[in-house]
């Protein structure tokens, strides 16, 4: 028997992704330089939707990570980098606003929020 | 070093939570009966919502499994159980629509989505 389930290429539809298939994603430049992984998604409760994705980088076996929040909306899945593609530069990561954890630190409120979705010139979701 | 990251139970904050924390999470009856385990939540690409929660049940070691779609809404976490509380009977589950696989079947659109929503009357995500 084959469990479809435990197939995770396989989870995803062309409207609908799986959470877990997100998770792990790796983050490309167009050229195929790794710029990080997606760790999770955050989702707004009430709402469901997904507030934010958080990408980690650098770091060895998880010591010393680095995790920035990206909108969801610049998630752009390329088939051939087989990855999230996200043309940004070290220098503009460098910049970007930071997470203090792989999550968060409870301290985020919709003008953090913003702060994001303006860094990125993306649309706010809310 | 504390990494944060690793601890699960922290992974949420009053208005978010993470797609990890979900994933994993009992479902209960408010009588601590489990009905089931949170897998994944399947989000709309487009524009960042949770559509549905796949919840397994059944089977051993994960084979003979079931899947139910849940509606986003429906899941209402209580921290007494640990997890989050539905109460459904074994007969509405078994009349619930059902997942052909531990996601999804590639089938899925609004009618069918339809359909889980008003099986839980909880409101439409779209």
């Amino acid at each position: 028997m084959v469990d479809v389930a435990t197939d995770v290429s396989a989870r995803e539809t062309t409207r609908l992704i799986a959470s877990d298939k997100v998770e792990g994603t790796p983050v490309r430049r167009s050229n195929g330089d790794k710029v990080g992984t997606i760790e999770r998604v955050m989702i707004d409760k009430r709402g469901g939707k997904v507030a934010y994705a958080v990408m980690s980088f650098g770091g060895f076996l998880g010591i010393g990570d680095e995790y920035h929040a990206l909108p969801w909306s610049v998630l752009r899945y390329n088939e051939n980098l087989d990855a999230y593609e996200l043309n940004i530069t070290d220098q503009q990561l460098r910049g970007a606003p930071a997470l203090a954890s792989g999550w968060d630190t409870g301290t985020i409120d919709r003008g953090w929020e913003r702060n994001i979705h303006d860094y990125y010139r993306a649309s706010p979701y809310w």
